[in-house]
């Protein structure tokens, strides 16, 4: 499974809510929680076939860095059920990984992890 | 396993509690979080068999949909530990899953998924 | 695996950050929501080997005692990715387990559990 994720976090049509303020006066937002309702894509455009919606909630939780805990689930249109993934996302790296920590309907007792870059 | 979850928005003795407001005017409650702390009994009557609690957390995370992001536990009186739940729950719909992701105690390891319906 | 987790709620140096207020007059603090980002060591003593940080979320969700639902993870210094944790932490209690959910990196695919003691 490989799609792209399209995140407005301004703009008319924003897909991600920050629920909470920063407490702590740094640069990296710790203590800020968002809820995010993102759509995935077949292709990085838009404008491509639609795969499915990541879903959930984030939270900047570090006091050092720019990082995510994630807590979410994927939807893939046409599909019952989804899957839930949880960890941590230093979004600034290339690269990141997050656990497939289970799933429902027709992804019941999925496991593994999830790659996701920029 | 099979019980009723009981649970109070307002009144004189809540059990959830929403802890935030929504930010984008939508009829979804798009990023609201609540925490909840809910009895479960043995049959759809409050009055029954009292048989343990599902506390932790929800967020409204569609944009498009009433459904909810459940980050919870279930204890089961009497035994030790709490199995540990995690998915999306379209709440409207007569029958959803949530994910089995892990377990302490007694319930250490758990895997699989749980069914709920309103 | 064994190390000791050190957590500053208040003082000059705060890791935790308590974004949301209790939203039902109890002394459970229920509905409080915070973000923890605090150090590993090898030992108790704060001066002691740096091992890793826990970062996360945790919620004070329990009606009639004083616990915790904790959505976190765990980085290990010099090793890839983390540990995805998630479970209730009743933290008056001696010992407490957190179940491993999963993990990415270097800790793809964990599953168990891990104990907690104050």
């Amino acid at each position: 499974l490989q799609f792209y994720m399209h995140d407005q976090t301004s703009g008319s049509n924003p897909t991600t809510a920050f629920v909470t303020t920063p407490q702590i006066n740094n640069d990296t937002y710790f203590g800020v929680v968002a809820v995010f309702d993102d759509l995935l894509t077949r292709s990085p455009s838009i404008q491509s076939a639609r795969v499915g919606r990541m879903r959930g909630m984030f939270t900047f939780d570090s006091l050092s860095a720019l990082s995510l805990l994630q807590s979410a689930t994927v939807e893939i249109f046409g599909r019952a059920g989804s899957i839930s993934l949880h960890g941590q996302n230093p979004f600034l790296d290339p690269q990141r990984e997050l656990a497939v920590i289970g799933g429902s309907g027709e992804f019941r007792c999925a496991r593994g992890y999830a790659t996701v870059s920029t």
